[in-house]
């Protein structure tokens, strides 16, 4: 069963900056990328595609041109689990080594 | 300059069967696709994204897991454009080969 984690939990461990550039949006992680093009853009996506499918937890996410907006939630309970905070840190090493 | 669609014109040309399975949402053209899984999505996804940057017209897009919506405008222009119908087209084509 997947570790949930309380909103509480979940805003203590944003403060502290475990996974920088993320907040809560509506209950969910949530982060915006802006990258220098789409092909910037799509490449991110694809390389985060590949880990999100590893994990077996997918985001949901909507992308324009260079913009990319991420949220993370557990869909099948509510709240947020600890594989949403590990999806963002990976994403966030992804986003570095761009 | 890019070739402006009216909105009557985008129906009428809907509803002949043009680009099936498209529709009109917001004034943008609109389709949503639902796939075996995330992968088979994201790939789709995949193919789109090269059809979309060769033609340097790009998708505003959302995915969860085996769902893609995407939704096509000219985005420096009002309204729709020839190149929301030959995209609308190109999806089509890559949807019928998966």
């Amino acid at each position: 069963m997947k570790k949930l984690i309380s909103l509480t939990e979940a805003e203590s461990r944003l403060k502290n900056g475990e996974i920088k550039g993320w907040g809560l949006k509506e209950g969910k992680l949530y982060r915006e990328c802006t990258f220098p093009n789409f092909s910037l853009a799509f490449g991110f996506m694809a390389s985060a595609a590949i880990t999100a499918e590893a994990m077996n937890h997918h985001p949901e996410w909507f992308n324009v041109y260079n913009k990319v907006n991420i949220s993370l939630t557990p869909h099948d309970v509510g709240g947020l689990s600890e594989l949403d905070f590990e999806l963002a840190g990976k994403m966030n090493k992804l986003l570095t080594n761009l």
